[in-house]
């Protein structure tokens, strides 16, 4: 307690030694109360660096070089920036964002197998081929109100939306609404509780106050009948209509008929049910109007266009005495070098590895130890918004257990003639099944497997498409990293800096796969760097 | 089997009729085929009368009057004057829509009571005091398409929203949000199945594969422990973090401690979770852009400003061989009959049964019989989106057990200045305990309680208020009406025209309190309407 509460009381001493003097002071303070830097930055806990901390100092704001315009490398330039840092960008691609991209009619792209797709995607349709959702705990909201990027509501579930299992043990090759997954499910997952718990099953764990409670929330929960019938589940209203209630006499035909309990569990509905309760992907969920990249392009307006240099491929990384050097080849072919006081490399790991530098060979090898994982996506433009005015589906997730993975509905655009759904958004395995096809092949595959579930419309409304994998994408290679693990010393490694060169993206973080990662490990850097700028 | 492959036949003879011949062709080889006209519409096999029906059946289209400008008036209207019926409706009020009401700066109300409120919301700002989602199934959602009003997300459900019990046997007085309230529950709920399932307490129950099936699917519902462990739940980071994952070290805190079995079952949050199950209120919902009377203003437009008399108060109606007089007092006190071939009365039943009319003591004890439900609800807007910026609910509901009995955080205008929260939508009781104060009073009640929620921002951050009663609303005097019996005389009765007087509003439908209900009972008096005409 006693420890808990002077920790309190100097962090309360700091915080208001920083509202006060910058980070400048703040940082001296530090040092004068004896406590070791933070080696994290808490997202929630971030303090931008301000112009303020330098004026106060005196000390002057210093030239950084950011390698690569994705989330991580434009945050970072966006908060130095700010505060007053020189901060360039050298981009290889023509467009910010990395993976955070939006594809429209006129997109191209150019795979590592050499196969050129242009999409043909009508006007204000698109397909977010990367990032797609922002749940409401993650910084990047933060950034989407300080940017001004206007916000609605992204539907990863939808009770109306179907699960697809055509290899379950039971009910295969039905689709099956999730509202009617979870009556049936929760219904006689109810019913059993309240069977065993009322013949005593369970009186090593609960009193009679705890059994009596525990029933009546199962009657509840799962809309089972009472003790003389049994607690049974027997279907209701829950799992939807197949005669829709209305007027007069017209109470509505409920769904039928509900499936044996073997065969519920059989059918393997259940399992899917977790997904909504992942603290990353539970309802509410958010995308910008428009398309993602309003991220990436309004991050790019604030720093200043000409602050970034797209086409520019990095050839060489040189740590010097007094800085850093970085030499590129720009999108004329030149070679040419800068210089800075601090290089950011925010590029994906395994693509920095192959870049020569001169920060040694432990930290190639850490840039090599984690792997990439494969990730596929196509978009699907419907002349028609079949799944709305014929399956009352207003957006949301199909998961099915074909090589597809999922279907997704677009979630804005709703009563317009046309939308694009993500014919398969697949990882691994399956992308790889995917990605070794030209685009035409994809999409025949995708296809069939939609028919399964939708029928002939998925292929008869069908006008243009898109596909991507991320793995054989230049300059991306991979739809994300996984660390074999993130205590050991390749991680510490490049959580720190070689020299004058710091690395940032979302592999550097415990939210991998996620914008808010690629800002959080830019916050972390940039806080690394004003603290080091500040101290000098 | 024969029966039905009979009947189905019969339909799809029909149908090829109906689609070719048009309504009236239509009604009359139903009367050849000698089936009784059906009682009941469905909903979702409504067919509209059209001009055509008129044009090929040398008939011609009749004049009907409506009383009253609520979603079933103003359905009736539009769908009888798109076939070419001349339609005028007369309205009490000083616009359309009944109870869907959006409240926005300089409405006013005057309730039964004498007390006068006139909103001073901010522009942008609105509540939607009566209706306030549209279900997926709903026709309502089909107007909006067919009348051009853009809809968008309406969140009636938000991981991040709370639960809030203050008279609860545990956990009292803490608002705990839906995400960890559902990690708690569905943990200890699938731990306590995964044992007694184990112990083989339910083996009469389940097969050795459905045991192994059922404890596979616990384990991934409830994220528990395995065997070796007991199948304990102790707490994942479904529940949420106190510290948000970060960059480089930063894994992140989950929010603890994690209560008890028995203080889970007591806190009865499990309670709330059907709520997300029912037909009805499962997500995905939606809502109008701009406010839900997008709806009766896009049908006021559709039928004709000049068709809709506003400020005319219904004295008589009579019921004559030729059709049906009614007599009203007009916006400037001046009492005028009108003559129609037709009368839909589509006013709540016990304002109708007030009403001077020759239709029989059966139909004013029928339109008795229903009971009015008291419903309540405030607006509070707000000078910063605190829930967004403070606590991350970007949306969705906060259901309390205290007197409020609900808070609504807005689905629209995320990131603005400004917000409207709904700080009570209550029923029955608590509707009345707060109907009987006046407007400030009952501010200050619904105050005192958010504050328990939401700390004193609750009150320091309030700008503007509106509430209303929808029970002491004059010409609508109740939220909605509910029937003893809708197998009775009384509901039959008034689902058969009354001479040449028909009635209409959701309270004839089995949809009650959702415009869906008043949608379809439109439709069916249309039905039966055109039915009439064209069999004469």
């Amino acid at each position: 307690m006693a420890t808990e509460r002077s920790t309190g009381s100097r962090r309360d001493f700091l915080k208001s030694v920083g509202v006060a003097g910058g980070a400048g002071v703040l940082y001296s303070a530090m040092g004068a109360l004896g406590l070791a830097p933070a080696p994290e930055v808490r997202a929630d806990g971030y303090r931008a660096p301000g112009k303020s901390d330098f004026t106060l100092s005196g000390r002057r704001a210093k030239k950084v070089l950011v390698l690569g315009g994705g989330i991580a490398g434009l945050a970072t330039a966006y908060e130095l920036g700010k505060a007053g840092y020189d901060c360039r960008i050298l981009e290889a691609k023509d467009r910010p964002g990395g993976r955070n991209w939006t594809v429209r009619g006129g997109t191209s792209l150019t795979d590592l197998d050499g196969r050129k797709q242009t999409a043909s995607f009508s006007k204000g349709q698109y397909m977010n081929a990367g990032p797609a959702r922002l749940p409401q705990s993650h910084v990047t909201l933060e950034y989407c109100r300080e940017l001004g990027v206007p916000v609605e509501v992204f539907t990863n579930q939808n009770a109306n939306a179907y699960i697809y299992h055509e290899s379950s043990a039971a009910l295969a090759g039905q689709p099956i609404r999730w509202r009617t997954a979870k009556a049936d499910v929760y219904g006689y997952v109810s019913e059993l509780l309240a069977k065993a718990t009322d013949q005593g099953a369970l009186d090593a764990e609960l009193t009679a106050t705890d059994k009596e409670r525990l029933i009546a929330f199962l009657q509840n929960f799962g809309a089972i009948k009472g003790k003389a019938d049994g607690y049974a589940y027997t279907g209701t209203d829950r799992r939807g209509y197949s005669v829709e209630p209305g007027a007069a006499f017209e109470a509505g035909t409920v769904l039928g008929p509900v499936p044996s309990l073997s065969d519920v569990i059989a059918s393997g509905v259940g399992q899917r049910f977790s997904f909504e309760f992942g603290y990353d992907q539970a309802m509410l969920m958010f995308q910008p109007v428009g398309g993602m990249d309003t991220i990436p392009y309004a991050l790019a307006g604030a720093i200043g266009r000409d602050r970034i240099t797209y086409g520019a491929e990095v050839l060489e990384v040189r740590n010097l005495a007094d800085g850093a050097d970085v030499t590129y080849r720009d999108a004329h072919g030149r070679t040419r070098t800068r210089h800075a006081d601090f290089v950011v490399a925010a590029v994906p790991p395994m693509v920095m590895a192959r870049i020569k530098h001169n920060l040694g060979a432990d930290v190639t090898a850490a840039l090599k130890y984690p792997v990439a994982t494969p990730v596929g996506k196509i978009g699907l433009e419907y002349r028609s918004r079949w799944w709305e005015t014929d399956e009352h589906i207003y957006g949301g997730i199909t998961p099915t257990d074909t090589d597809l993975a999922t279907i997704w509905y677009p979630s804005h655009g709703h009563f317009g003639r046309r939308g694009t759904l993500i014919g398969y958004y697949n990882f691994g395995a399956n992308a790889l099944a995917y990605s070794v096809l030209p685009h035409k092949e994809r999409l025949a595959r995708a296809v069939s497997r939609g028919v399964k579930i939708h029928g002939e419309k998925y292929r008869t409304e069908l006008d243009h498409s898109f596909s991507v994998a991320w793995h054989r994408t230049p300059h991306i290679e991979g739809g994300w990293v996984g660390w074999p693990s993130q205590d050991g010393p390749e991680y510490r490694l490049l959580n720190r800096p070689a020299g004058h060169v710091y690395f940032a993206g979302d592999w550097l973080s415990h939210v991998i796969a996620w914008q808010h990662g690629a800002f959080s490990s830019a916050r972390k850097v940039v806080t690394d760097i004003h603290e080091r700028v500040m101290a000098a």
